[in-house]
């Protein structure tokens, strides 16, 4: 059973992975906290809140976070979630107030309250929460299990031609959270560019026949249609929730261990992950960073479609 | 009656901003709150709370903030302050607590919760701790009356030839203070390099004869020394009570507004506070910015003489 | 016929481009130039010398360049070419004199004094040479038939972990000529870590028996232990001649055209040439730059053994 | 007699350095080298052609040389100098045609064919050329007497707040010119400000009611407009002919001695010359390079006025 803290900007793909978290009985999702990124603060906080009041999960608390990246202006991706961050579905009014406390400190207090070495921290957005909670509490980074995220990539981007989205709205941000000692997992495009949701694995969700897949469906229906118009995809790269099926089973995901941390100064290659893939695989002593690096397509759909299916 | 907020790294010449503040019936010192600069957060944490401790004013609360810069590594100046930050001086044990609650937090509550424009902010170390504030909770910038700190310098360096050392411990906060609509006072090298505790000067601090004289001279014994072993001066610039002093009485220095920011990428202009100086001076509306231009020596050092006297 | 200027840093693969040039019937040299690189000015243009004195190639005028790059200081290769830069063979005394006349200026009379459209640059050094004579005499843009450069690398890096020796050693240079308008075709380390000296090939040109033959072995018996002590290769990336051999025969090297830029500014990327491979392949008219992707290691080393046997 | 190439952007101010220079008995020009700056290649080929037509002097060669900053693209000045590059007078057709070769090949062809130390580089422009000149023969550092130019700025800039116009077009040649051994005066913004063509100096001018002096009024009344227009001047500023009468009478101009380089990164503060004048004075031994300081303007301006009457 991992504990995990989602950091998010909800965002289509954030959704999934928040039901899958949800929805996955191995996964303890002790809160959800938010972050300027896929589009406004107020807009993503409404979302994540909304999301969980339509899987049935008001026990889960949201705690609002920084709504402006360290040093660059905020750059959202209204282009790939529209204008409400989640364009395409219908969301029920949260039933559950805001909960009090600002992500940084939420996240903070729930790492130095926990037995060490039981939370695994899973950011999903820019890296502006993480990164400003390393600064406000160093004793962070010795105390949670492991970090997996998403963004990055080592051979691919999306924000630039080798940049991600989630990193270059904050590289500062992200240098910091590479910087650190504790075990990272990057989960980048090189494997969720391999987690489509083709029109089979979309049929299967609309077989559920339940809210949720119908509710889930539209989410896909939706991001579909905006890569289709921006990014040269068929079928939509589902990101985030690859996390969370990492945390699952690790299987899912064969990964790389080497050192990355993330370019702040370039002019061509600003918020880059580079990787120093030269050379064997270091060991776990000498490097506490890896990245993705393939995906198990039927099994991570699996587990999604499982999870939507227990959740409803 | 000003209200300011004290956020320091002492230091020799924080200790006097502090004795200028609680000495001078038209500052209401709200709290001093600390960060790494000048030597460690630790050291820097325990001087605060000595430094009130010796000047008889338990009842000023000291939060402690960042050790880090928000992405440097932390460089001190132990070679202007000593081993402990303070050295030359003995310093009692303090008897208050250490206050609980993270720096950044308690200015954040400590402006929110005070009448709108009634907090001046006075950093006179690195600025991380107003950083993160801002990131943390944006609506304190509209909410404080008016930032006054010493840092930077339009026409001089000292940690390089172009930078100041508060400035250049951490650019990208300062970049961030600089930033931001409120209303700022860049009290900088071009004017506490006037701020000279001459030989005259520390004559009339010894002839108090107090407890607290004593303490303040033998800081000055010290600086002097350091100073005189490392930049070239023949007497020690007393930085950080120049704000205070502004504040206490806006005549002791003579500004002109204009545009400041900080270079954050610069190979040999790192941490520079770049003016821009040229054409008129621009109205108020125009420019939220102004530096400090030159200082009035005599009613500065009736101030800080006078504060000495006063607090016994 | 291609009418070539191969500009090099020889260099032990060098060395074997200036063979592959010399010896193949559809490649005709008009001269060498030499640049800072791989060694210093002063050794490699002499080894350039000795080189086509080696290879009975006296007719060869060979001009020397630019010692230092553009802007930085110059590194050199000696770990991976030894102290003469042609470490582990003997060479001739060249008996031609070094030819009059500075390599830049050489190479732009060259250009405007023959045909337009008839002149092939073969870079397999650090650019200086090209961007300086591109800076002096810019028509010589319009005016050459392209540009097939050893350099960069799309996905790896060897210099750093994203940057390749010759782009590294002057990036400014590589980003000037990177930014004209002619046709330029990249042949990086993608492609050049396949094109590796196996034991079988070195059999190969052991058998031939030649003097020559002789000599390139020997410069291969080096080349395999420098990058078996520094790069974790067990056969070494035979880089320059993939240049040569794609102009003899461009089914040896697959391409694929894509926006090609270098990094001149960054922290962990200054000189990674950045390929932006993201969505459809663009037509020759909206992208003037290619990168190499694969090599037919078969004909490619086939060309190289032809050419030492037609040398004699 | 110093013996000058005058590498230059006429340009208003270019003009009156080549008649200074032209005028006074202790200056021998040997030629006029041209770079893009104030204005275009072309037009300011030309320009300094058709100035040399006006002042008689036919013998004195003219070299085009480069018209693109090495890294940059070129920015020019025509709200300073107009349409033209002289915009406000006529000029007359230069009857010598301009002079074969290459400035940067001339540049190091003269250095390199006249005795050591006696020839002084006056650049005036963009100090693309020289910085050219370097790269292609390092050895004319060693050569040259000295190097006088116009550009920087240690207080103050024009073109941004701290970068003066001549270097920010090309940082990166101005840094690479600093960066060498030879010994260089810079004189900056902080003196050509004070070289100010006041009413009652330009009536002086007038009152020689010669053809060259109505042309060199011409060229001040055009220069006092454009100053006024864009930069808060009431009196131009003639920025060029400080180096050349310093040359004359190194009286006219205090210097001192002090580390100056360019910075080529900075986002605020590219293109600055960054002088470190903290501490004592260096010697001669320790530092090569020098700034000026302040300006004699009483014998700077019968040095112009002289020139202009002997011309005719």
């Amino acid at each position: 059973m991992e504990k995990i803290i989602l950091d998010s900007d909800p965002g289509h793909d954030d959704a999934m992975a928040i039901i899958l978290a949800l929805g996955n009985p191995n996964i303890d999702l002790l809160g959800v906290t938010t972050v300027g990124g896929n589009h406004s603060l107020e807009k993503v906080t409404y979302n994540a809140r909304a999301i969980l009041e339509k899987a049935h999960a008001n026990h889960i608390p949201v705690h609002r976070g920084c709504g402006h990246p360290l040093l660059r202006p905020l750059t959202i991706a209204d282009y790939a979630h529209g204008e409400t961050g989640l364009d395409g579905v219908e969301l029920p009014e949260p039933t559950r107030e805001l909960d009090e406390g600002h992500a940084v400190n939420w996240i903070i207090d729930t790492i130095m309250s926990n037995e060490p070495n039981t939370i695994t921290l899973v950011p999903i957005g820019p890296l502006t929460n993480i990164a400003m909670a390393v600064r406000m509490e160093p004793r962070i980074v010795d105390r949670v299990k492991q970090v997996v995220l998403m963004g990055g990539g080592y051979h691919v981007g999306n924000a630039s031609a080798v940049a991600e989205f989630n990193i270059k709205c904050d590289p500062e941000a992200a240098h910091i959270v590479f910087s650190q000692s504790w075990k990272i997992t990057m989960v980048g495009l090189d494997v969720t560019h391999q987690a489509l949701c083709t029109p089979e694995i979309q049929s299967k969700i609309d077989n559920l026949g339940t809210d949720l897949a119908k509710f889930a469906s539209g989410l896909m229906d939706f991001f579909r249609k905006a890569y289709q118009n921006n990014q040269d995809f068929i079928d939509p790269p589902v990101h985030d929730p690859c996390t969370v099926a990492y945390l699952i089973d690790p299987s899912v995901i064969s990964t790389r261990r080497c050192p990355v941390d993330v370019e702040t100064h370039g002019t061509l290659t600003d918020g880059m992950t580079v990787a120093d893939l030269r050379g064997p695989e270091p060991s776990e002593e000498d490097c506490n960073t890896q990245v993705a690096v393939s995906l198990d397509f039927n099994k991570f759909w699996d587990l999604i479609i499982d999870a939507i299916k227990r959740i409803n």
